[in-house]
C-alpha cells in the first residue's frame, strides 16, 4: 500500500466532483482526505485528494484526463519526503528554525544542502552534518554568479529552494527554471514596505503590528503567490532594531508554516495567488 | 432556483462522495461549495454540500437513502433566514452585539424575540422593535419558571435559543426539548475556571490570557460541544474587573461568530464534539 | 476627593521622574497610575499620571512649569467622561458597535451627536435618544458642506470627533481646526493598500491577512498618527466582499479601542506617532 | 560606565517613586528606562529601574535602605549574561529553540549545560559545544537520582534551571534550593487540563484552542506563577497527535519568550502571580 497526492485544478463544471472520485473508486484508491474548492469569481476549481491504495500511474492519470476537461492540470504526487537546498546569506534565524525543525521530526523535509553568498552559516549547517557551499558573489556579475549557485544546487535535485533570508535579487532566467519552486521569506506585511530597511520604515511609521510573508518567487520582486502572513504587535517601547529583532521571530514561524504546507502537497498556485487545501 | 444546504454524516465508507455527488448531478443540482471531513479517529465521514436548483426533496431523498450506510444522517436545509429567540438576565453586551449585527445584516438571523429573567434589557430590545418577555423566576420553582418561558418562547417556533449571558441552570428536560439547538456563551476558556466567577478565578490564578467558549447546551453543565474559542492576553495590570470588562468583549465576539457558523449550517455535532464545515 | 491626569512631555533631562512626582508628593497627590518612556531615539520623554487628591490647578502647574524644561508640554485632565461626536456615511457596523458600548458603559463617553452625509443611519441612531444630523453634501462644494456641518458640531463642544466610516475627505482647515481631536477608522492595514476598495485589492492580491487601522486625522490623508491596528486570517474561500464583511468587524473592534485608549487620556501624539501609556 | 537594573517592590506609600529616582539622581546614576506598577488590590508597588552609571553598590543601597519602608525588597542585579542550565527528557523541540535562539543571539543567555535524564538530546546539545550531562534515573529513587544531578548542576553557578520538557517531578528540597530559579514550560493552557496526556484530554473535549504556560516552579505541581501563556486555534482536522505537534511550536515559543522576560530582570514574582515590568 503507497501514499500519493492527486492535485487537480481547471474550469469549473458540473459533477466533477464525481467524476474525479468514481475514477479513485475503481481503481480501489482509497480517499483519506479529500478538499475542493471552487473559485467562484474566476470560475476555476481545485481539488486535492490523498490516496492509499496500490497505483498504476498511468492507466489512472489516462482515465483521469479523459474525464477532466481539456485544459485541466493534474499532479500525482509521491508523499515521500521532498528535497530542499536553502539559501542563505548571513543571518541565522531562519536557518537554524528549519534545520531544528527537520532534525527533530516536525518539519518533514530532507535538507540536501545550503549555499551561501558568505560564509557566515557554515558553522551552523554543518553541525547538522548537511553541506554548506560557500559561493561568494564578490567580484562577479548577478549572472555568474547564479551560474557558480547553480553547479552547486542542481546536482541536488531538489524539489524546492527554500530562501531564508537570502538577500541577493535573483535573475528572471534563474527564477524562471524553478517556476514556482522557490520559497522566499518577506521581512514585512506585504505589500507594506516593499524595498529596503522593512523596520526602519515601519518604525519611522509608528505602526502597531508588523509581520512577514512567505511567497513563491516570481520575476516581480516581492510579489510573488502569498503561502503564508502574519504578524505581531510592537508599540512605542519598540526602536527599529527592537522591531526587527521581533520581526525575525515572525519570519521564521511564517517561513517554516509555508514550507510545512508546500512539501506535503497542499499548495496550489493560481495567478497570482495560492490556495491552500 | 433555489438555494439549500446537504448534512450528511455516516459511518466512512468507500465512495461516499463519489455516491453523493453522484446523486446531485443526477438531480441538476449544482454544487456551489462541498466540503468533506473524515475523523480517522472514530471512522466518521462529515460532508456539507451548498446546492443550488429545482428541489424535488421527496425523490432526492430517497436517493440519497438507498445510497447510504443505514444509519446515516442527512438533512436537506434551506438556505433562509433562521429565527432565533435570545434568553437574558442583566448584561447587555452579547444582546447588544447581536441586535446591531442583525441590524446591519451582518448576522444574517431574525431575532423573534428576547426572554429575560429581569426587566433590565426591556429597554435595549425594544429600541429593535423586537418583543421582550420578562419572566421572573422570583417565587417560582425552576420547573415552573422554564414552564412560564417556554409559553412565550414556544410561539415563535424558533430554530434556535442562544443564551446571551442567561445566568441560571436549565433543567435536563428543557435542555432535551431543545436538542442540539440551545448555544451558550461560557466566560471562561473551557475547561479552566468553571463554576462562579470565573474572572476572579482568573486573577487569583494571575493567568496571561482569558478566553470565552461558545458551546451547544448538553445537559454535562458547561460541558456541551464546543463550537468556537477564544482569549485575549491580560497582564498584571488587569484586576477582576478589568479581567471581566476584557472578557466581555470576547464573549459577545466569540458568541456571534459561533452562532453565525450556526445558522449558516455548517456546525455538525458529534458525540460531544463539533466539525465545522 | 478629585481624579486627573497629568500628560507631561518634554526632551529628555536627568530626574524628570524625581521632579514631577516630587511636586505631586509636595500638593499631597496621590498617585494611582504612573507609567513613563523614554523614547531615546528621539531623546523625548513622556509621563502619564493618575492622581487623587484636592487640586489646586494653578498653583500645581506653576511648579511644573519651573521644574521641567522650557519647552515642556503638560496637561492635567479632568477624568470625567468625554463628549464624542460621531461622522458617519452609510455603513453601521462602526456606529453600531460604539452605540451599544457607551449604552452598556463598556465605553466611557457621551455620545453628543451623530452628523452623517446620508440619513441612512438616522433611525439606528435616533434608538438611542442620540440627535442625528443629516447634512447632505449633494450640490455643495467640500467646505460649504463641512460649514454646515461645523454649525451641528460645534454647537455640542466635543473633546473628540469621531470618523465611523465617514467616507469623504476632509480640507485642511476642517481637520486643524480639531487638532488631533479626530480619530478615523482606516478600512486597511496601513501602509497597504491605500485609496480606493481596499478589499478588492487585498483580494486582487491574494493576501492572507487583512486588518484596520485607527488613527488621528491630520492633512496627509490616511497617514496620521496611528493608535490602533489590528489583523485576522483570511484565506482563499474570501472573495472581496466575504474580505469586507471580514474587514467590518475589525474595523470596529479597533476603532473602539483606539477611542478607548483616547477618551482615558492615554495617547500622546509625537510627531507621525503615538506613544499610548 | 555600567549597566545595572534595580527591582523594587514594597507595601505601596505616598511619594516612593520620587524617593527611589532622587536616589538615583543623587548617586548620578542616569535612569534608562524606568516602569512601576501598584497593585491597588494588595497595596502592593513595583519598579523596575534600568540605570547607568558608576555605581557605588554599598552606598547606593543603603540610601535606598533608609528611604524605602521596613520590609521593602529591593536587588540591584548587573545586566551581564545569565548562566543556565537545562534539564531535558526526550523532547528536542524546546533545546533546540533555545540552542538556536542563544546562538544567533535572539535570546542572550549562556547555556553553561544541559542534564538529561535520557542520553537522546546529547548529541543535539554537543552540536553546540555544550557539555551534556546524562543522569540516568533508573534503579534511583527520586532523591538519588536529584543527589546526582545536583553534583553536575552546581558546578555551574547557574542563575537558572529551565525545564525543556524535562518530565520528571522535583522534589520540594530540590524545588526549594532554587527558590524561584527554575522555569518550566506546562504543556497545556493552565489551568486546564493538568495532568497526564494533556492533548488527548484536549482531542476528547473537542477544544478549538490549546496553549502553553510557562511558569516558576513551585512545590505546587504545575501551580507556580504564571510568566507567559500562548494559544493557537485548532479544529476538527486536528487529532490527539497533530494537537501535540502543533502544541509544540507554542510550547517552544512561551518558553523561549518567558526566559527571556526573566533573564532581562523583567520579572518580578509576588505571591502566586508575576508582575512584568
Amino acid at each position: 500500500m503507497e501514499k500519493k497526492t492527486l492535485l487537480t485544478h481547471c474550469s469549473d463544471a458540473p459533477g466533477l466532483i464525481a467524476k474525479i472520485t468514481n475514477i479513485c473508486y475503481k481503481h480501489q484508491l482509497n480517499i483519506i482526505h479529500n478538499n475542493e474548492f471552487v473559485d467562484n469569481t474566476s470560475g476555476h476549481f481545485f481539488m486535492r485528494t490523498e490516496l492509499e491504495g496500490i497505483f498504476n500511474d498511468e492507466t489512472f492519470l489516462q482515465d483521469l484526463d479523459q474525464a477532466l476537461p481539456e485544459k485541466a492540470k493534474r499532479r500525482l504526487v509521491s508523499s515521500s519526503r521532498k528535497k530542499v537546498v536553502i539559501l542563505v546569506t548571513k543571518e541565522a534565524h531562519c536557518l537554524g528554525d528549519i534545520l531544528i525543525k527537520a532534525y527533530d521530526g516536525s518539519l518533514d523535509i530532507e535538507i540536501a544542502a545550503v549555499v551561501g553568498n558568505y560564509d557566515k552559516l557554515q558553522g551552523l549547517t554543518e553541525k547538522f552534518g548537511i553541506p554548506y557551499h560557500y559561493v561568494s558573489h564578490e567580484g562577479l556579475t548577478r549572472e555568474e554568479h547564479e551560474e557558480k549557485m547553480r553547479e552547486k544546487i542542481d546536482q541536488y535535485e531538489a524539489d524546492y529552494l527554500v530562501l531564508a533570508k537570502y538577500m541577493r535579487v535573483l535573475t528572471p532566467a534563474f527564477v524562471e527554471s524553478y517556476h514556482h519552486r522557490i520559497l522566499n521569506i518577506h521581512h514585512s506585511f506585504l505589500p507594506a514596505f516593499i524595498g529596503a530597511k522593512p523596520y526602519q520604515q515601519a518604525y519611522d511609521r509608528g505602526v502597531k503590528i508588523i509581520g512577514a510573508t512567505a511567497h513563491f518567487v516570481t520575476n516581480d520582486l516581492d510579489e510573488g503567490p502569498i503561502i503564508k502572513q502574519d504578524v505581531i504587535p510592537v508599540d512605542h517601547n519598540f526602536n527599529a532594531s527592537d522591531m526587527a529583532q521581533a520581526g525575525r521571530d515572525v519570519e521564521k514561524n511564517v517561513l517554516s508554516k509555508a514550507l510545512n504546507k508546500v512539501v506535503n502537497d497542499h499548495v496550489f498556485v493560481h495567478g497570482n495567488k495560492t490556495v491552500i487545501l
